[in-house]
């Protein structure tokens, strides 16, 4: 895709918040820096409340020089929602690869699927802004989220079923954790006192061994 | 206050969703229930989203019916923000009553909060727009909010002090119960499978007992 873009002026220029790093990957970064500063504003203001002129403001860059990269508005929701996705999936699928037992790829997902709430993408996997989708896009984002519940469901009751994890009902344990850990994006700030990393130990040894303090749990 | 409405035509009619019950609590009762729809509309549309028109119709009464009982949308707004921290404080004032220990409070609390959450006001608790309130009521609702999350916290730490609670870091603990919980309204249905009593009891199985199965708590 042609791009008449002087990238040495961009960097001298702090245009694109100094996203361009190198230049084989310069399309591929600027179009993710589009998508993350999309999904922060989208986040905090809105789907509605957002313009394509928002995202370029916090950009450095003009509205038309986002145009290189997306279509418009619906697009960068849907690429927002689908970046989402990916990275879910990618932390289920790790956890399915490294976990021994249910309890264990618990752990796993939600060691890596906090970090990366706490990363640059945190804001665009907390987006629940289906409505806004085009029908296609809706239909097709629908379906990842279905898929992703019964795969995270389903670890759930591998670990019932493999005695790692206690008896309960999966659905609920599902939309207790996941509400738990989507809301981290709403209170987190990069430069608070805790790292992603000591959120996540911190949600996991909740979720797993509870707050009860009691003699049998003590050790 | 005046109020011009026939109210046995209410009553054949519909008019009001049927919240007409006795004559005394008739205005008390359908403020409430102004604010009621309105948290549902705001949940589901956003503030800027919903209008007057939306709410009035969806009360089967004229946009002049709402003004005998609130002067605007800003006024609903900080009514239901209002309402949900009234909620708040009293299932953590009847916790301090009924409670023994720190532990014991917290489940108190989410008993109650979670069966107010999945009630008819449920809507209310979780709205996140304080941005959209007039800044005397922001000014109010954030302060009412930091006391909220004091007296949360307070808790917790009283059970880390007495040993009800395992050591945590309250601040953390208090995000994820609270992101867990305020997340209900969201995918609550009254017509699901679950009674309100039924999810609180699980949460609380979860969050006090945690998921795992080992064998130090598999009784």
């Amino acid at each position: 895709m042609a791009e008449n873009v002087d990238d040495n002026a961009d960097k001298r220029s702090g245009r694109w918040n100094d996203a361009v790093l190198t230049r084989d990957e310069q399309y591929r970064l600027k179009r993710q820096a589009v998508i993350r500063e999309a999904g922060r504003a989208f986040s905090r203001e809105g789907f509605h409340g957002t313009s394509l002129e928002d995202i370029a403001k916090t950009l450095n860059v003009t509205k038309a020089a986002l145009y290189h990269y997306v279509k418009g508005k619906h697009e960068i929701l849907y690429e927002c929602h689908k970046l989402a996705h990916d990275l879910g999936d990618e932390a289920i699928e790790r956890a399915h690869i490294e976990g021994k037992n249910g309890l264990d790829k618990l752990v796993l997902f939600l060691l890596s699927y906090i970090e990366t709430l706490t990363g640059e993408f945190g804001s665009c996997v907390v987006l629940t802004d289906v409505d806004s989708l085009r029908a296609d896009d809706r239909r097709d984002i629908i379906a990842r989220r279905d898929k992703f519940d019964q795969s995270f469901r389903g670890i759930i009751q591998e670990g019932i079923d493999d005695g790692s994890i206690r008896s309960c009902d999966p659905k609920l344990a599902d939309l207790l954790i996941m509400g738990a850990v989507n809301w981290i994006p709403k209170w987190y700030s990069p430069s608070g006192a805790r790292t992603g990393r000591e959120i996540a130990e911190a949600f996991v040894a909740i979720l797993v061994n509870g707050l009860d303090a009691g003699p049998a749990k003590s050790q």
